[in-house]
């Protein structure tokens, strides 16, 4: 009857997502949701459109609870995933969403986040050279940031392979509002958000040592933007030739073969260029590339569905791998639109 | 490996959603996707969302490029369709999502559509009783108007039963903009519909005729308004009880019997109530009812995806029927929210 | 140097629309503006768009505060301003843009509201017959609701002249979410209400008292629906004609001749429809109506800007009369589109 | 009674806004509108919004319709208003919203746009040192392109006082798709654009030239991205400090002098950062900066409303300036929120 599975935090709008695709996995069987300031409420009052889903009854988020699955997906926010993890029985596979266990290094931990480090796990990312193997042979494995995914698809090969010089990457990346959470803040109100544009955390945002770290760069600006719309992460991603024959061809061919094959992954061919909305509610990334013409930086252009990709989707797609199942089971890469 | 289907009109937003539950579906291969206006492009080209199906060429709207599948999908501007499948071989089963089949009345096809009347097929609704065995049973089946639908699931079991007069409905319903397809017109450009409402074709919508024949309402006034969002119907049906005895009681329970065990029809428990969000992606519909304090009329709301169970949802329920599958394959109750 | 003004609620949507247009107003000045909770705060931090007050510090709602204004508005929660209004001076002049004192029938008041009633203060819809002189001769003006002021208007005169039955009204009207506050409740949230349509006190709405006493209805239903967008309000009135005689020309008739010469009330030529884009940030209201083929009901249909007419637009012009101000001063009919 | 004034290309965005803010104007009358395609049409069916000017006719855009007036406004597509400016009566005065006078350098021209070179007139952006004079003084003024304001008022003062490297500056902005203008495109549809978020012009946008030109900025990338939205532009740009003891306040002192005193340019105080919707529907222009804390490079954010200080705004604030008028006659710098 497959793998049993369950979400700790499922009140959320990344729990809200893993549930509308553990629903519809055809090899795992949810047991347990929980949301502790919820516990006891039927789903249908916290996420109506789960109508498959809608008498489950949110738990409270324990090790008790939450010990009696296969795996679990830890969708809390950052802080509590590393104690409710060091509380899991060892056999239960985890996943955390949070990003608690994706930074290998506690200075960095230490200057963007703050508290106790709780150490690296397996690094979620099955695209990357080697992750997947890595993941299909972890128990622990750290989910990428939403804003981390869309950028370190674009880079990552380019530095690999030494087209893109690793000390000047500039990033502007805007998201919608999901990935701002479910939490009641004055700026998050429909009236605000609506017909505006705003930057947040400019100069310093918790992503840029995950992205550092897992493709390279040296130093990186990211600014993230807050867009009028619930889902989609768009990246720009901009990045300095190492020399000047770079040319638009051979970065569009780095990518080509960094993703040949990906089931998730799209570097569109012709004059297309990624949008959001073409990811919705997928697990795809869309990527496209070239030169600026007046500058000669290297253009990369990414699109996630920042709940997809970026959240629960490639959660899904890790889980996949450490069940010993196909790595896309229960995922599309086809998006809703419009 | 499975059965072989074809999408006519497969540029439009109907077409797009009708590819992309098709390109989930597991007993089911599309062998053909038309549009005449771009035949030759790759799909890619026309649904950048789409990514499984990205190669897909369409081809021209002909009985010869479509006549191989073993069902066929119309997703034709009204008038198109009756004259595509009167051409079509006999043995090929047609699900047409435009109007040209719905109406029996000639009179009334005159009065809303104008040109020839095709006739009627059997009508692709099947919740409606009887109807589930007539589309199983028929080779053309007419799917219904995405308005349409979103009301007579609210109305037709309270007329059935006696507790909603006949002749005094009233209906308000508010439509996301891809129910007013990929056209170019100026109303329909994204600066002029954003933070906009507007009502269209005041006092005389096509699909009332529709609804009588459906509900057996006698007299029945529909408003439909443009909304600024993608997709959705949410409807607001209001009815003249048949006697003063009538309780919001009776309604709901009316309801809750008519639709108790559908896969894709919920009345919604407690005090909730539809909202379009919770249907989005999928081939939902939800309900809620109530009676009015100060007028004693019966309400009932109603919320679906115009694109889900207003249109491609409900014609592949439909093609599951008629091909001998299960009704629910390759569909989905859940919602994509937020 | 003009009349001197004060905004007790100016934090919230309409006090912060109020700064807004008296920031603009030509003959009066911002003396006072309150916030209880917000107290000691610049305006910039609360509304960032007001940047000719961003200096303006918000004080507390006390009657020592605002006193010395000659003209006090009031934009607080139901229920607080009576209580305000009640300690003001008596020379002060008060709009009060709550419910407290708009109900004559006190066992209404119970009914929709509950608590103490206040009693009912000149009603502030200067285009009501003989209501502008009233306003004008006022010390105390009760604003009109939101809803009820799109209703009234269309409403009322069909009513009057004896064209529109009163027993027989059913309105939905669709509201922008700045209309259902600035207080923090999961349903408001962006990510929630993009690309959805909800409805709320269906069967029971506030406003239906208001609507009846100010147009004579004696039996009317009212949903409201919240909408996608920041502002704006449709509302779709239908009413039973009182013959079968009554033409479409006849309704169209007596709606411009009751609006005839009014600067801010625009029955639309020719084909054109309401549509709320076309008010948004302006003391507009656009009507037209028809006669429903199929039901012989009365269509008519009204957009105004929830914040404009619907709110502060209508104090400012009820504040006008009362000033001895051209009643257009500071105000335009001209709305910010697209 | 004041100066005669025209706008050719009334149709528009950028027309339909410059009309708006005419009517409102105290000191010009609008003797003409133009819009070649709907000559005859009453503006109430162009643009419903303008209620006050809904009799004005539209009329061909040519020099007799046109010169009439004292100063025209052209809002026509790039290279069409090059040749009516040639044949406008020499004491005509003109504010050219198109690109056509822009640019000084030929080369650039061609590169960027083609065809003709019509040379360069007076820019039109006040707050350029010594800019506010030259203005006042000429007869045709080249008003500023919608992104390259939002740039230059961010980058112009530190490229200037030698903080910013002029080498190295990467610029992301992105647009209401108001910006995108009125014609009839696929990808402009409201079904299409809500919660999307696209790139487009990658790697060569026609601003880069404007903005080297107006800012000293030597190398630049400029990527625009279509917000769902109708109006507004954020821009994030982030430039290389010319050297490492730069300071963030050094950077916001520097972005405070140039612009203090300014009645449409804020540096916003506190943590408060720019966003769009504070700015939308006036003449104002938010900024604010910082240093990033990875890369250490300088990041400004501007917002503007791009059919304000980026379109009509802009020019009524030049034309003001040519007249003899007060700069800020007709305009405001408070935004219409929410």
């Amino acid at each position: 009857m497959g793998a049993r599975v369950a979400v700790a935090g499922a009140s959320g709008y990344a729990g809200g997502e893993l549930l509308r695709l553990l629903a519809g996995h055809p090899e795992v069987e949810v047991v347990a949701a929980s949301a502790h300031s919820q516990a006891g409420t039927p789903l249908a009052e916290v996420h109506p459109h789960l109508v498959t889903l809608a008498d489950l009854v949110l738990t409270e988020t324990d090790p008790d609870t939450l010990g009696g699955a296969d795996l679990v997906f830890l969708a809390l926010p950052h802080g509590q995933s590393a104690e409710l993890a060091a509380a899991m029985p060892a056999h239960v596979k985890i996943v955390d969403l949070g990003a608690d266990h994706r930074l290998r290094d506690a200075g960095a931990w230490a200057r963007y986040y703050g508290g106790p480090h709780a150490g690296a796990w397996t690094y979620g990312l099955p695209e990357l050279p080697g992750q997947r193997e890595a993941i299909a042979g972890a128990d622990r494995v750290a989910n990428t940031g939403c804003y981390a995914v869309s950028v370190i698809l674009a880079l990552a090969p380019l530095i690999a392979v030494g087209l893109a010089d690793p000390e000047d990457v500039v990033v502007v990346a805007s998201s919608g509002t999901s990935g701002a959470g479910r939490g009641l803040k004055p700026n998050l109100l429909g009236s605000e958000v609506m017909g505006d544009l705003s930057p947040y955390k400019v100069g310093a945002h918790q992503h840029v040592p995950e992205i550092k770290q897992a493709t390279g760069a040296r130093t990186l600006s990211m600014t993230p933007v807050l867009a009028p719309m619930p889902r989609g992460i768009l990246a720009t991603v901009t990045a300095r030739p190492t020399s000047a024959g770079v040319t638009a061809a051979d970065v569009e061919a780095v990518l080509a073969e960094a993703y040949r094959g990906e089931p998730f992954v799209r570097v569109l061919p012709g004059n297309a260029w990624p949008h959001t909305a073409a990811t919705s509610g997928s697990n795809a990334a869309h990527l496209k590339s070239t030169m600026d013409t007046d500058s000669g930086r290297i253009m990369v252009v990414s699109a996630i569905d920042n709940l997809g990709k970026g959240a629960a989707g490639q959660a899904i797609q890790c889980a996949n791998l450490m069940l010993g199942l196909a790595e896309t089971t229960g995922l599309t890469a086809n998006g809703v639109a419009p």
